[in-house]
Parts: C-alpha cells; sequence; structure tokens
C-alpha cells in the first residue's frame, strides 16, 4: 500500500497537470466548433505560447495566428501562427507593435470566421494599444498607484485608454465570432478584470472613469480627458468565453485524484484567502477531529492565503499552512496535510509546498530545532527540510494558486511512518 | 419556512441545552448502577450545585452528600445534600473546611458502597486540601506563576501538595467504588488535568515534581520538599469515569439539531484554535464556496478560537469570527454563518456570540460605519448590533468552549432575507 506521502505526490502530480495550459486548452476545446470561413488564432499572456502549441496541435490548423508572450517565454515555431516576445509586467514598445499586428489580423474579418482568442495571466501588460502615448499612460498608471488607488480603479481608468481592453479587441473582430479560453489566476474569475477583458463586456462607466480622475486629482491632457468620456462596450454578441485552469478545476482535479485513492473527499472551498499559518491550524484541526474516520478522507481547500511576514526566515505560504498544521496533527499517525502553489514556485524558495504528517513536529525537534520559533520566525522551508517535507516540482507552467488537502486513513487502512 | 435566523436560534437553544449541567448529568447516569451499598454524593466545581441537584432527582435519593461551589451559587436545598460555598480561583479556609468534610464523609465505606463525584470547572480551587499551611502553597503557586511555569508543571507540583488531587481522593473512597461524571471545558479532555483528576491516576511522576523544583529554583521547607518525593497513584481500580458536557457533545448536539431541520451535517473539528477572525474568514469561505450546493448543509466547527488584540472596541472570539465570515458571505442570500460561547457569556458582552449572512456587511456600511475598520478595531459587538447580528443567551450554566456553524441552504428552499 503507498505511504500518505506516496497518496500526497500523487494527488499533486495529477492535479497540477490538469491544469496546465496543454490540457486546459485540449479540454476547452471540446466545447469548440468554429464557423465555416477562418480561424485565426490570438494568444496573449504568459502561458501564450504554450496555449498556441496545444490548439494548433488539437486543432490540425489554424488559417493564421499570433502569440504576444513574455521575453524568453517562445519555444520554437507554431505552424501558420508568428510568435512576438514583449515586455511584462511593464508593457514596452514590443507589446505595443505586436497588438497593432494582431488588430490587423482580425480586421476586415466576415461573419463565419472565428478568432480563438487565448489568454493567460500576464496578458494586460503584453495584450495593450495605447490610444494615446505610452509614457503618458505610465506617469497615469503611476500617480494612481502611488495615490493608493486599487486595481479596479486603475483598469476602469486604463480600459478607456486602450484600443483592446474593456471588451474592444471583441468589437474590432465583429462581425466575426470571438471563442475565448481564458487560463484564470484571479480567485472567482471577474472576467472584465482578467488582462482588462478584452473580449468581455465592460462593466465599468465613464462616470466612474471621471469620479476616479476627480478623486486622486489626476493631471489629464484634454485628449485623455475626452478618451475617458468614450464608453467601452456593455454587451457584445459575439463572444463565448471558457475559463478553465482555474483554482477550482485544480480542487476539482485533486478531488478525483483523491478518490481514486480511495478517499471520501469533501471540497471545502475553493475561494481561501486567510492566514496561511491560520488556514494551516484549521486544516490540522479538521484532521486531529477526523483521526477516528471509519473510512479514508480528505478535506480540499483552494485559493491564496497570505503570510504577514514577522520573522526573516525562508518560506512561503503552502509551506507556513503546512508546517502549522503539523502541531495539530503532531503525534497522529494516520493523518497529514499538504498544500502547494500551482506554480511550483512558493514563496522565494525552489519548493512548491509542504507535506506534513504525525512525525514533523518530532523530526524537527529531534534535529535540535524548535518548530514554534521557526513558525514565529516564517521559516517553514528550513522546518520542512529537516523533516523531508518539501515538496519540490519545478516551474510548472500554469498559476492557478493554490490548493490544501487534508488525508486522513481509517486506523486498519493505515501503514505506519 | 423558518428564517436562517430562525433556524440559528433553534440550533444554538438546542445545543446549549445538551450540554447544560442537568441534562449532561441526567445522560450520563443511564451508565450509573450503584453497587447495593451506600451512594455518597460529593459534587466540587462551579456547576456543583446543578449536578448535585439534576443527580438526587435522577436517582431519588442519596444516603449522603455534600456540595462544594463557589460564594453565590447554591440555589436551595437539596434533600440529603449539605451544601458549602468558598472561594474561586483562590481557594480559602472554606475551600479547606468543606473538602475535609467530604474526605469524612467518604471514610470508613466498604466495598460495595459508591461516591458519585460530580466535578466541574473551577473544582482545582474548591475542592482541595492542603497538605502543607494554605499560605506556602499560595507563594509557592505564585513564585511558579511569575517564573513562567505552565500548568502542567504547576500542578505537577501542586498535586503532591494535596490530599485530594493527583488521585488522591479516590484512593481515600477505597475499597468503596467511585463514579465520576466530569462536565468538562479543557479541550480534549485531560482527565488528570482537570481539577487536577481528585478521581484520576495521575500521569506525573515525582522526578518531574523535583525537577521543576529545581528548575524555577523554589525555596521550599523541607516537609514540602519530602512532600514532592511522595508518589500520586498511577493506576486506581476503583474508579470510572464519564466526561459530559464537553465541546464533543455540543458539536454533535448542533449537529443533531441541524439535522432535524434539514441540513446535511459535517462537524469539521472539535479542536478548533487558530486566531477567531481567520476561523472566521475560513469558514465563510466554505459558506460562499457551497452557495450553490444542491442540498442543504451546514458545517460545523468547534473549540476555542483566540483574539490578539489589536484595537479598542468591544467584543469577543465568537463576535469576531461572525464578523469576519460576513465578508466571506457579503451578497449572497442562501448563506448564515454564526457563532457562539456556550457560557452564553463573549468576552466582556452581554452577548453569546454573533450571526452573519448576506445581508450583515451592507446593513453596516448603510449606517454609515466601515466594517472593515470595526474587525481590525476588534469592535464585533457594535458591528453586529448595526446588523442585529448579536446572539444573547444571557449566563447559561455550562461552559464547554464554542461552537460555530456555516449554513447554507440550497437555492429554492431559500426564503429571502
Amino acid at each position: 500500500m503507498n505511504t500518505m506521502r506516496q497518496d500526497a505526490e500523487k494527488i499533486i502530480k495529477e492535479s497540477i497537470s490538469s491544469v496546465l495550459p496543454d490540457e486546459a486548452v485540449t479540454r476547452a476545446l471540446k466545447d469548440f466548433t468554429p464557423c465555416k470561413g477562418k480561424v485565426i488564432l490570438v494568444a496573449a499572456g504568459k502561458a501564450a505560447w504554450q496555449m498556441a502549441h496545444a490548439a494548433v496541435k488539437a486543432l490540425g490548423s489554424v488559417n493564421a495566428g499570433i502569440v504576444i508572450t513574455k521575453y524568453g517565454h517562445v519555444n520554437g515555431a507554431i505552424p501558420g501562427v508568428t510568435c512576438y516576445e514583449a515586455g511584462h509586467p511593464v508593457p514596452d514598445e514590443n507589446s505595443f507593435a505586436a497588438t497593432e499586428k494582431a488588430l490587423s489580423l482580425v480586421s476586415n474579418l466576415h461573419c463565419d470566421d472565428t478568432v480563438l482568442f487565448l489568454l493567460s495571466g500576464g496578458g494586460s501588460a503584453l495584450f495593450e494599444s495605447p490610444l494615446i502615448p505610452g509614457k503618458e499612460l505610465q506617469s497615469i498608471t503611476e500617480e494612481l498607484l502611488s495615490s493608493g488607488a486599487d486595481i479596479v480603479s486603475i483598469n476602469t481608468i486604463r480600459k478607456r485608454l486602450s484600443k483592446v481592453k474593456g471588451g474592444r479587441f471583441a468589437l474590432k473582430c465583429m462581425p466575426a465570432k470571438v471563442f475565448s479560453i481564458v487560463l484564470s489566476d484571479i480567485i472567482g474569475n471577474p472576467l472584465d478584470m482578467i488582462a482588462s477583458g478584452p473580449a468581455y463586456p465592460d462593466a465599468s462607466t465613464c462616470e466612474q472613469a471621471l469620479y476616479i480622475a476627480e478623486k486622486y486629482n489626476l493631471k489629464l491632457s484634454e485628449q485623455t480627458r475626452n478618451l475617458l468620456m468614450n464608453e467601452t462596450p456593455k454587451a457584445l454578441n459575439n463572444i463565448s468565453t471558457y475559463v478553465t485552469g482555474s483554482v477550482q478545476e485544480l480542487c476539482k482535479a485533486a478531488k478525483i485524484s483523491c478518490e481514486k485513492l480511495g478517499y471520501k473527499t469533501i471540497i471545502l472551498t475553493d475561494v481561501l484567502s486567510c492566514e496561511a499559518s491560520e488556514a494551516g491550524s484549521f486544516l490540522g484541526s479538521i484532521a486531529k477531529s477526523n483521526k477516528n474516520a471509519t473510512e479514508n478522507l480528505a478535506f480540499i481547500a483552494g485559493g491564496e492565503t497570505i503570510v504577514h511576514l514577522r520573522g526573516t526566515g525562508k518560506g512561503g505560504r503552502n509551506q507556513e499552512l503546512a508546517l502549522s498544521a503539523a502541531f495539530k496533527t503532531e503525534g497522529i499517525e494516520n493523518v497529514a496535510v499538504f498544500s502547494i502553489g500551482s506554480d511550483g514556485t512558493d514563496g522565494p524558495t525552489d519548493a512548491a509546498g509542504g507535506y506534513v504528517d504525525g512525525a514533523t513536529i518530532k523530526t524537527i525537534r529531534k534535529a535540535g530545532y524548535d518548530p514554534e520559533e521557526m513558525l514565529c520566525n516564517n521559516d517553514a522551508y528550513n522546518a520542512l527540510k529537516i523533516s523531508q517535507g518539501l515538496i519540490i516540482t519545478g516551474p510548472t507552467g500554469t498559476n492557478v494558486n493554490d490548493v490544501s488537502v487534508a488525508l486522513i486513513r481509517k486506523v486498519n487502512e493505515h501503514v505506519r511512518f
């Protein structure tokens, strides 16, 4: 029989691969039935190359296509597709030029043509063609940021200063249809927020934009002020959108994997956002209270916890969650808790997350370290290194938040650690 | 159909009454089959009068009995039982005198006699007869406290300086049998810790006691030092123990009540101990993620959360948990979260806890207050007062920690708030 650690590794592997761009795009394309005309592929974001590569592989071919991704992220030629690299997180002239190329590719299309639009994280900077000089746009953004404006306010302004954001890209594609596949890394998936929604009706209004400009006392040129009064599309009848690779899919994949291994599984939440160590304590409490379960159980919590740094140690939110859970599972032989970031990089470390069980705290103490002190010092990485609880996957090529799992084996099914 | 608030009130009422001393003692006595001889009742603790009253009512009569409780806690005569009031939390001469009376009541018993021993919170101070002068015992306790010794260390010392603690009371009852009913308010119920375990084998050793004396550099008289070397009983063959009114029973009662109301119910944990507001965020996330449930759901978490005060507001851990959860349930019509302290007193307030639903945050904002700021200022009481979310029960007469519940109604069963 597998150890619980082996189960954890298997669950991690299966859930991450189900949200990798390749699998996510292939799954989404099952819902894609292009019209009779041409298929034009436009992919933007950090995962644009991978998504385009998977799409062309799945479809066989496209009539034309463009990839706009971050420097160093193009990984070879894709038949029929031109690949561009550009600036991220700050857009540069290459972003603007490549986006212009995309716009010319989708102009003059027919009503039986289809634009396959593949969007991933980073699309906001990479897919941009401003209606005002790039420098002016940047200084407005900086002014807003330094005044403490939130991202919704910033986007409300920027959407109106862009040729593609706030649904305007879909408008440019008309009369062709737009089928968007969005690889989401924002909890709750607000589609007009991801990359400022180039192919989604915009919820913000000119009135709000003007209010924000006044509130933060923005110094605007006459041209810019006029643009703020240009409304973004509120309805688009040529779009359909498929959100994939979200934290919900990550949780569902983890559930399927747990169930294959014989765990009765509950997804508690996919919008977790509390303090990492406290989430760990809660999840550890759940494991502890269920230690006498009469069947194998798994509890899944997805989302993105936070860490308020108090110390100077090394770690990440997933490692911190796991270490905190270990204090609850201490000495209990048939429970384990693990937590991972789907991008494979948890905090500034080479680990994706952490795994703990009933032996973790004892092992750390035996090595002469104080696990409480290490948790207080945000030093989960070094604590889990001692207990061999680091989970190393390497960069995965996707980023759809985190998943944390508590596993409980019914006592007679348990292999001692 | 009930509103969710009405459901909450019903669940609260039913779960608290199931852990009240009367119901708890009556339930425990179903397992009680006295021998042929006399039944002697000894009740100590803050709930001693209530427990004794319920026991005599359930049994019909006892041959003799004694109640030792806090000043002001005797609530009338009990047939065959003498009631004493004494000092708490610091024991006084009345504690010692009453405990001596209890000891004489259980001396010279026969092997077919039974001592019914009813123990509740506060028993450590109320049930005590020291082997050294009371003042010396107090100064040792204070010395240990000021050196930062933990409660386990303090009890390891005190058990050896007492005629009744650390299992010695049960030893004094021999050859009679002792049937203990323990009304527990300590998470995890370590029976040798509750009131220092007068009728339970002691886990601590003389060696540990001497180590603690040395570690904290205690100034001890020769008599006291000798007493530390007197071992406490490690095995007792005349005892049986029934723990009741625990947080586990509180959770189970809440589950039964939820199920009666048609909620499919899961007890997540009964050992919750994390930060109250973070537990609220986690529980609120669970409610939010399940808002599209196809059946009515309830998630229960019991335990005792903590609050690290950052502000100057008014509140308690249950109110803080509830207010924090409200940010997750904001705008969702078919979910609610509530949390209560079973003693009916949450922090320094007249509320037992708090109730929130999808309307809570909006109501507070509409009244011109900032709920985020109020949470940061530990001012959940005033926030929930505005949203009519305070749960007022008055003192309940028991204390078995807290229970928090997330309720989700399947959409078509929901009555709009």
